[in-house]
Parts: structure tokens; C-alpha cells; sequence
């Protein structure tokens, strides 16, 4: 998360070493500046039409991505499909080099959480030129769809995406156990759905496919492609779902109480102590001892 | 909301402009008050038998709608279907007018939420007449539902819409990163399983239609028309069933957490600084500074 | 709630009245007081010996109910399986009517909750050998289960229970407003789908078998007898699985801050106000005004 | 949850006893101390290697247990897959005769959590050996995932997973009560689309068949191997799937509201009563009588 906050760390040139001349020790041009207003901010009417351009092509460049797998399609425009495919990687391509000429700390950008999906975005698209099987690279390529989580961070939704990640960042310890809980039940329930109706349903036929079960039932997806077909299977599958049904409530419990202690107001202590009566566990902002009215000392 | 909550502000002929006269100079007839009353309110008997009256002609009115659909029964009431369709249309628009005629102020009315709501009852079956391709106004139709809002409203349960608005209101950045994500992943995933289950398996032979498939399975509905059939699709299909799981947590959280702030009492704090100390950040009706004792200045 | 709650009003008959003759004159039998212990309390071994014959009894009526409607049971054990029947509601009649008669006032129990589920076990074993069409009585005969409450009651589950209701009653404003919005969402979606999918698929021919569907989808159920074809009704599908997924959320944040709200400890504040400052708004065990420390008038 | 917690108890064996001759009154040797070391912590190199090997082992046994089931590869690989079963078995044993002699009080382990954990992962192979249709102990095998549990206890999940059992504990009450409801609920459901469809459909020929299909639905699964086909049926499964989906916030509400007590911050009272005011409930830390400013004795 650190990534996400220190956005505005990608300062502006001038910004940048508290010097007009930059990091790069030459005269910083009003150009650039102006550039890079555009780019990595929205304050400005141009830099709010780069953005929409921006979010417009990464929409058209996956678009193209998905209509290309349809064979009819592919067949009819194929030829159009790469030539827009390549005029978006391009334009990616010339994107991020500009990016890293107007940004004053271009390898701290780099390296940045939006730098690496900058360079992520553009990258399967030269690779597939080179590789054989290049072509489990699409899944990379869709990746670049979180470039639009950029222009939506100028709008300030990131700190309400870091209340998201840090309410799952202090409930991974309870969710990993929950998880590893969620796991054993899936194999011990598969397992036994495996002993009960593996004779008389080719879709228990082994404990994989009981495993697999188990899991579309207990997530309530229930695809119905894999369903007990015996009385002893039946009453077990319906163990399964409401077992499934009470579990659920454990994941959501665990997240929304996270998120309800990250909502509400912090009163966080400090260290010091009282000198005249020895209480401890003061307010930050407290001046005086809660216990004896003493002034605290720093 | 504020259409919502003002509702109110549709007032008595007598008491709006706090003139004896109306709006419209001439004098408020005590039958132009009695109207109102019945129509606006449900204080009285007459009031309640209009409430019940309109909550009928709606649900008739959607019904016929909806059997109209029904092939065979057009095929023998067809000609019963539309009479009744233009009765509720006549009677819906009899209503509107005599609302905006008894109303003190109409045009305010008119643009409130609930104005809006009737015109929109009443239009979609004029502009059928009209319009070649007018089937699609059904949609429009529907939304005569809404007007039983209206009734509920006179019941106070408007302020409980308004909680949940509000809650939803207030989390809609973090619901808009929430959708964000949960888009890229279903792109990812659809982009996956299509590369691990196209050659086999006709329900992923684009990645649209595996993305279909993803967003089938994360939302845990499991419609079961597409489902994997390789081994490795069955893999990673449950780790997408189990990532759809626990990421349900993640919205049910956003709003549990919102609706109990919401439901919290709330400390606010104002802007006054201690003259004395110099500290911010007092309960609005602390009278004496937190830090010193001093007493706060207005 | 009420009746739950004071169902310790079917007291001993020694109690009731606070005289030793109880409500019909004649004096308590000592028999008749032990009988209540053991068939009201659960706090004798037989008491406890009672409450497991009870479960028990319900357990194996309920069962042989339901194996009644398996054909190929009810061929070969049909006669079995109604003398079972009849024993069962013949013992649960001789209960009721001891209850009764043990029962310091047979009126109030006859009239709590209890009271009526006790009948409504029994009653409709009689009706259906008077009435025609009598196996719709099979519903309420299911009704019986609801008799395992009052043992679980012994147990003090029920103020847990209480919890539950009044969670849910506390919510029902908000829960209605929801209800109904989802209603108008089916409605919209289920028409929408009708108009985009109608022609191609027979699943959605009609309105209300669209707005099936629709409810279906939302709830995430997802039977998948019913399944969009055309790309465009996909393309809504999706939507509206998505729309579902994050609705789930809602009913669930209203009863979790609920539920937190009424498991909260309460710091209610009263009436009073400060004779000196005129603060109000105190804690109602506070003594002196939290703002200039004189001490309260109650 | 004490066995959990207490898990620091299987000391190292110097530890226990507080005398440097261990319980079984030879003198500890430092060999023994080491391997205990290694086996119960994962403070050491040595340890973490061994944990990690232990984690592969119980994979490793589960993968083949799984791969067993699958008639093809049984036919291929039987020979080593059973080879491989016994090789984990009898590195299971063994660790577990180690654990028990390098322990200082083998008896507490073998009765705690894990000690069983640890037993009921060995003891079926050499079953399966003795005992006829040994093959349902499969289930039991499939427990020793378990023992993934152990690893993840060293790394200090186990308190995390204390939270969420402490929640589940405290809420036990509330679930019975809730799954009891649904109980009732699916029984009378079924029953009623027994009557409503039974006829018709084959999917509902039986109550317990159409007490299956309500469990199916009201859990949201929805296999769709069972589906209403009659009008009335399908607004009868209409109502049931709107109920599931509100009744699925209960518990999710009960477990969340139990989770966010659990994490609240805690002001615990105590005994103390103030000698000049008699104001009892101070919080732990006070020094001063909250009411009267008199200094609090302990």
C-alpha cells in the first residue's frame, strides 16, 4: 500500500529536490512541467481529456483483446484487430517513456505499484513477437485493465481502496485460518460424498471429482453438473449446504468487523507516564493526566 | 434524497405561502384542501380508502402487463387486457392532474421525485400509439412499481430508504473500487480458463463467453450451462469458487460497517480553539476546553 | 415476543394465585403439582426423561409423515405407518390436555404460544378424517416441529432467540423498503429480459417466467433451467448477477448492525439538567455535570 | 480451545518440572532437548526445515490418498502409491514415538489437541490392515490435513483462530436456535411444494425429495436438478428463494456483530466501591471515584 499513498511522490519536476534544476541538474523546461501536469494529474481540463483518452483506450485495447478469441470475428477483422492491437501498445509504449522523461525521480516511478502496471501493460505485446506459445501471455495482457484504477486514483478512490486492502491486510492471519478450516472440510466432505455415492454416480468416480463437489456446493454455486443421486448422498450433500450456508457467515463476520474497527475513532495512547502519580495509557493529544490532572511531559 | 425527504413541502393549498390565497391569487376552496388531503395524506378514512384504491389499480395494472406477455392469454383476453390497460392509463392520468391542480405549489411537485415517478406511469402507454418498436416502453411501464413507494412513504418508512441510501451513498467509493476490481478479476479469470479450456470445451471458446462463465461463478449463481470439463479447468475453477467466497465478504462488510457508523452516536466535533491552550477538536457541546479547563469562546 | 418471554406465567399451580387452593377452589393436589414440574421443567431427571420422550415423539411423527409420501413406503408400510400416526397424536392429545389440568391457568397457556402450537400438532390428524382434500393439512401437521422450541425454551436458548426476533422486528422497516425495492428490480430486469431475449429463448416467452428467472439470478440461486442465449441477454445477465452479489449485502449489514446495536452496552442519558450550566444529556448514574462538575438535581 | 492454547505446556523438557531431572527422574540429556526443540518450535533452522518437510510429508500422503481414487491412475500406479501411503505412515509413527519421548509429560500431549490429531493420522492405515471394509476409514485418513493446523500454530495463527472459535462458542446459542428455524422452515417448504408440484413433477414425488430440493434452494446453491415446473410452484419457489436470501444475513449478522464485541476495546470494571460515595463499576485503572473525585481504594 505504501505504493498507492506515495503517489504524489511522482512530483512534479520542480517539485522534486526543492531546486529548479531538478534532479538531472539541467534547467527544468516549462514544457515538461506542463506534461507532466497533464499526465499524472486531472486539475486541468487537459489533463482530464488525457485521462478519458487514456480510459478509452484501455477499453478499446482489451475489447480488441476479447473479440479477437471469437473465431467468427477473427476470421472477418483479424487483420483490424492487430493493427488497433499494435496502435494501443504503441501508444502505451510512448506513454511510459514520457512518463519517465517528465517524471523528476523516473526510477522511483519505475518502481512504483502503477509504474509496474504501466510496463506490464505493454510488454506481452513485444514478448508474444518473440516467444513460442506466446499466446498464455493474454492473460498478462488483461492485466493492463488496472491501469484504470490509475485515473480513478487522481479521483481520490485510493484511500478508500487502502481501507479495502488494510481491513484484508489485518484479517489475513483469521482468514488463512479460515481458508486451511475451509480446505480440510472440503476434502473430509468430498472424501466421504466419494464413499457414499462413488459406486452409483460416475460423477463421484474418484475423490478429485468428490473434491470439486464439495467445493461448487459449499461456495453455493451449485453448478448441478455433479449432483448425489442416493438417499444417503442426499441427506449428506444437505448436511454440506447448510454447513456451507452457516461458513459463509465466518468470512463476512471477520471482514466487517475489520472494516468497522478501521471506521471508527481512534484514540490512540502513547508511552508517557504521569511524573506526579504514575498512570499511564494517555491520548495523544492529552496535555494533562486523565488520573491527577498533573501536566504530561513529552 | 432531499425530493424524498421534503415531501412535505407538496403542501395544503391553505399552508403553503402562508397566505390564505395560494400560490395562484384566487381563493383556496375548503373542497380544493379536502383533496388534497385524500390524495397527499392518509390521516383520514378517505385518505387510507385512496392509499388502498391506488395500491390496487397499481398492482392490477402491473399484472395485466405481465399476462399480456403470456401468448395463449392474449390469444383470449387480449381485448380485456388493453381495456383494462387504458383504464389504470385514464385513471393514473385523472390522478396526476387533480395532484398537480390541488397541489399549492405544481411545478415543484412536478419536478419532485414522486412527480416524476407519476409522469412516468403514464407516458410510456400514450407514446405506444405513437411510436413504432413501442414494446421496449414496457420496461418504462414497470416502473409504475415505484409508485408504491409512494403509499409506503405515508407510513414513515421513507427515513429507513433514506438509512440505507445514505449507507450505500456513503460507501459508493468504496463499492466503485470494490466493482472495479471485481471486473479485472473476472476478466483475468474468463482470460484463464479460456486458455486452459477453450480446445475442449465449447463453453469457453472466446474469452466473452468465459468471462460470461466467471461472472457466473464468482457471483456463486452456478447456472451450470457452462461448466469445466478438464482437469486443470476444475482446479482453477475452485479456486475462483473459493476467491468468489470470500470476496462476498468484501461489499457485506463495506455496508455492514457503513449502516452501524450510521447507527452509532455520533461525538461531532466543531472548529472552536481553546483561547488559552490553543486545542481543536471539542465535542460540540463541551463548554470547558478538554486540555485546561478554560471555557470555550462561541 | 411476549408470549415467549413470560412463559414462566404457566406457573406451578401453588404459585399461581399465591394461595395454596389455586384458581379452581379446590386445593392443590400434590400429584397434580408434580406432574406440572415434570412436564412444564426440565429440572428432575423425570423432567429431563420428558422432554427427550417429547423430542423423541416429535422426531418419529414427523419422520413417518414424511416416508408416508414415498409411494413404494406407503405400499408396504402404510398401515404402520398410520397407527404410528395415530399413537402419536393420540399420546400428544392426552399431553395437551394434562397440560391443561396441571396448569395453574389453563386459559393463559391455552392462549400463549406455546399453547397454540400444541394444538395446531394435533388438530388437523382430526380434520382430516372429517374434511375432503384433507391432506393440504399436511403443511401444518409439518407445523409440529415447532414443538422442539418449547424444549430448547427449558434450555434458556430462548432468549437467544429473542435476541434474533427483536433484531429482525427492529429491522423490518428497513427490511420492507428492501423487499420492495428488490420486487421493482426483478420486475425491471425480468421485463428487460423478456424484451431482449423473447424472440430466441423459450425460457423467456413470457414476463413472469422472466421475472422467475430474475429472481432466480438475483438471489443467486442460479437453477439454470432458464439461461440467457443471445449475447445482449448474457451481457444483462451479467449485470444483474452483479447488481445480486452486492445487494446480498444489504439485508446483511441491516441485521449485523442490529444485532451490534443491541449487544452494545448502553450508556443511557436522562432528563436532567445542570441547575448551574444548564448542560444537559447525562449519564444516568452521573452525579456531578460533566461540564462544571456541580453536582445534579434528580 | 484450552488445548489450543495451552500448547506452550508440551515443554522443553528441562522446563517442566522445574528440576533439571524431568519428570521421568533420569537426567535430561541435552540430545533429547534439541530434538524437542526441532519437533515442537520452529525458532531454529533446524526446526523450520523440519516443519516444512512435515508440511510435504502431509501433502504428499493426501495427494496420494487422492490420486488412489482414480481408477485409471490406481491401475497404472497402485504399486507406488501404496508404497508411498506406508512410507508416510511410518514416518508419521515415528515422529509420533519421538514427540512422545522427548516430551516431558508424554501423557498431557497425547491427550491434547494435537496428540490426537497426531494419532488419528496413523492409526487407520494399520486398521485398514486388520478390519474389513476398512475403506470408509478414508475419511478419517483425509484428517490428517489437520495437521497442517500444528504448523500454522507456530507461527501464531492459532490465536487468531481462537477469535473465530470464541465467536462461533459465544454464538452457539444463537446459530442453534437459527439452524432449528431453518429447519423448520425447509420441512414446511417442502412439504408445501410436495403438495403444489408433486403431481406434475418427479423432482417432488416425496416430501423428503422436496424437502432436498428446499434445502438446495434456500441455501442458494440451486443445482437445478430439481425445479418447480407449474405456475404455482415456481411463485411458491419464488417466495422461498426471496426468504433464503434474506435469512442468509442472520447468521452473518450474528457472527459479525459476536466479532466486532469480541474486537472492541475492552473497559473492564471492578469490585471497587468509592468510601465516600459508594459508586461502584470504576474502570480498571482509575485512581479517582468518577462521581465524587475521592481517591479509590484498592
Amino acid at each position: 500500500m505504501k505504493d498507492l499513498q506515495d503517489a504524489d511522490s511522482h512530483r512534479a519536476p520542480s517539485a522534486a529536490g526543492g531546486a529548479p534544476h531538478g534532479d538531472s541538474g539541467r534547467p527544468v523546461s516549462e514544457l515538461r512541467e506542463r506534461i507532466w501536469r497533464i499526465i499524472f494529474l486531472s486539475d486541468t481540463a487537459a489533463g482530464k481529456a488525457f485521462d478519458i483518452a487514456l480510459l478509452v483506450m484501455i477499453g478499446l485495447s482489451v475489447v480488441v483483446l476479447m473479440l479477437e478469441s471469437v473465431e467468427p470475428l477473427r476470421q472477418s477483422y483479424g487483420r483490424w484487430f492487430r493493427i488497433l492491437e499494435w496502435a494501443s501498445t504503441i501508444l502505451f509504449t510512448l506513454e511510459y517513456v514520457t512518463r519517465l522523461a517528465v517524471c523528476a525521480r523516473p526510477w522511483r516511478y519505475a518502481r512504483s505499484f502503477f509504474g509496474i502496471v504501466d510496463v506490464v501493460a505493454i510488454v506481452p505485446s513485444y514478448l508474444e513477437l518473440i516467444l513460442p506459445g506466446g499466446q498464455y501471455l493474454l492473460v498478462v495482457r488483461v492485466l493492463r485493465l488496472m491501469r484504470m484504477f490509475r485515473v480513478l486514483k487522481m479521483a481520490h478512490h485510493v484511500s478508500e481502496g487502502s481501507v479495502l486492502l488494510n481491513a484484508l491486510a489485518a484479517s489475513r492471519r483469521k482468514i488463512s485460518v479460515f481458508m486451511l478450516s475451509v480446505t480440510v472440510l472440503v476434502f473430509v466432505e468430498g472424501t466421504a460424498m466419494y464413499l457414499l455415492e462413488g459406486q452409483a454416480n460416475p460423477g463421484f468416480s474418484s475423490i478429485p471429482a468428490a473434491i470439486y463437489w464439495a467445493i461448487v456446493t459449499l461456495t453455493t454455486v451449485g453448478y448441478g453438473d455433479v449432483t448425489p443421486v442416493t438417499f444417503f448422498g442426499k441427506v449428506m450433500a444437505s448436511i454440506i449446504m447448510l454447513t456451507g450456508f452457516g461458513i459463509l457467515a465466518v468470512p463476512t463476520g471477520i471482514v466487517a468487523s475489520e472494516m468497522s474497527r478501521a471506521a471508527a475513532p481512534q484514540q490512540p495512547t502513547d508511552e508517557r507516564t504521569c511524573a506526579e502519580c504514575g498512570t499511564g495509557g494517555h491520548i495523544r493529544r492529552a496535555r494533562h493526566c486523565h488520573q491527577c490532572g498533573t501536566v504530561l511531559q513529552a
